[in-house]
């Protein structure tokens, strides 16, 4: 990945919100921008140029940070935030991420630097990160597209069947991911059948799955950093009405999102086009969270799309769209894809059909 | 597991540092004092009593904080934090971590809740949780038992051999725990071979295992919520001398680590104990990390023990004791155990042979 030219993105943005530097401490973002990919790591960027960056891990990652930060000057430390803080030249303005460093964090940086200029500066890095590179994109549509093979091959091999339990069932289909390629899953899978389906984040139990239950799955695969992210939701047998009436509400919301997505549109004009669909049926009470989110490096990232969401759609964004109905006691429907969006729409990375698919 | 117990306790704990409630807001120990298992709650506990206590999680979780916290009074919202400093009465001298709430949520608090007084108030509930109770030392022995077990097996199978890859032994490994009941790894499966074996924490590559190699396999099951630690270090095909005379000695610093752990003993001398072994045949620089942690709800909790660490043991403590020696380029060796701390010394938890196998 380009990380010098990530770089030199956020030197303009630094120039234009009037910082010197800035402190980088959120992990995912010092990767983003460095490619360091172990779990103790911080990163001055400076507004100046290349010649004023410094990069810290401490000294359990000194052979991985040789290998995957070359081009940085490194320091090793244990606290590697008030380390960098203390680098940076005297009446220096740094920016920090104030959603982010914690209380005591920041008095470990005021007490590091005297005489540098702390300032509150987030979301900068997110604003990069929130539009993909071509290479990205790539990167996402490699995960769903080994998602949708897993699941197709999970499904021709009848791994979602009566009898056997949500945990063997989100277990086995991990791990057919794994032997694709994945690193891991992209997130814990959701297999939730029959009533509990009806729970939008329902941990898979040792409950088996029976015939007439609604199976909500929502999973991905975690490649080289990148994560995909889809629902599907099965039924074991031939559908019930009310559930074949659920199932086509809650796909005409996820059609009606996905088309909503396209550059320009705000977020919550998004965010309705879906949710209209759902709360003109009368079950608006019953999808309880946001449309979607975007998916990169982190399975949940900027932006958000929801009712109180700010900002607008932009190509490049990746995203998903998830409308869900769910009834107590009785089960729940979400149909989600992840999608890119383009200058002239949105594409569907995840593929596998959206039709309600007996099983 | 007995939340209200636990609460009680917390409760003696607020009345000593003079606070009225204390605003929990770390997941884990929101889980620890409420047996809530989401991924968005906040927990005030009062020091007058159960009746000022109230929960907070978002509405994807209604139904399992009625079935999880059914003892609580809940409320419902998405900005959990600033929703329950609100909740408390005016004048409240209100505990909150600052080495977990950010700069941003302080802010948050501060404008939700004037006439409030928020106080910093770190590590209370760590405090509670680093003394674990029979059933959580009971927990953890379980999932060892299992780690043990999962090993034992996949030995036994030759699931370490020349010719797979790291991926491939760490997948097998993870999904053999997985077959046996675990909820999942306690954390990334780190299967260093040769060279790697020098990373202290090395993430499995498409390497291929040879003969001659030294393979560091750091691992642990995840079990109800609980973890266990385990690492050894084999040697595919006849160890060199230097390979053995490695082993040895870290075998020997870890059997001296092992032995001073026990209650009052100072956590310095702790570390000392095994560090000193490697330090006097000249390898201290090639130790370059702690020599233990805490593991309960987490895989890395307090108690630290390092050569900077403070306090002393105590009877319920649940450790790792994990010193190495890494070579750079050639090779390195880590041997740890998860061990619980009793009133006549420590028990090892996980039970694997600590003596050199060659495979």
């Amino acid at each position: 990945m380009p990380t010098p030219e990530r770089r030199d993105a956020l030197r303009a943005l630094l120039r234009a919100d009037g910082l010197d530097a800035l402190l980088v401490t959120d992990l995912i973002d010092v990767r983003y921008l460095s490619g360091f990919t172990g779990s103790n790591a911080a990163f001055v960027v400076s507004a100046a140029g290349p010649d004023g960056d410094v990069f810290c891990t401490d000294g359990r990652y000194r052979t991985q940070a040789a290998a995957e930060v070359a081009d940085v000057r490194t320091v090793l430390a244990r606290a590697c935030a008030p380390t960098l803080a203390a680098t940076v030249p005297a009446a220096t303005t740094l920016g920090y991420a104030s959603d982010q460093v914690t209380v005591d964090g920041h008095a470990a940086l005021v007490a590091a630097a005297p005489g540098r200029y702390l300032r509150a500066a987030t979301g900068l890095v997110g604003r990069l990160r929130a539009v993909k590179e071509p290479g990205e994109v790539v990167a996402v549509r490699t995960a769903c597209a080994l998602a949708d093979e897993a699941l197709a091959g999970f499904l021709a091999d009848g791994g979602i069947v009566a009898g056997r339990t949500e945990r063997d069932v989100a277990l086995d289909l991990e791990t057919r991911m794994r032997r694709l390629g994945a690193d891991g899953p992209a997130f814990e899978t959701i297999l939730a059948a029959g009533a509990h389906s009806a729970i939008p984040h329902h941990r898979p139990t040792g409950a088996e799955l029976h015939v007439g239950d609604l199976v909500k799955l929502d999973f991905g695969a975690l490649v080289a950093g990148y994560h995909s992210d889809m629902t599907r939701t099965f039924v074991l047998g031939p559908p019930a009405d009310w559930q074949r009436e659920l199932h086509d509400l809650v796909a005409a919301a996820q059609r009606a999102g996905c088309a909503a997505l396209a550059p320009e549109a705000e977020v919550p004009a998004v965010d309705a086009a879906s949710r209209d669909v759902i709360a003109e049926a009368g079950f608006g009470e019953q999808f309880v969270h946001g449309l979607g989110h975007g998916v990169g490096l982190q399975i949940h990232e900027p932006p958000w799309i929801s009712a109180k969401g700010t900002g607008r759609i932009a190509a490049g964004h990746v995203l998903t769209v998830e409308p869900g109905v769910y009834l107590e006691g009785r089960g729940g429907v979400r149909i989600e894809d992840t999608l890119a969006v383009r200058d002239d729409g949105a594409e569907a990375l995840t593929g596998t059909t959206r039709e309600l698919v007996q099983l």
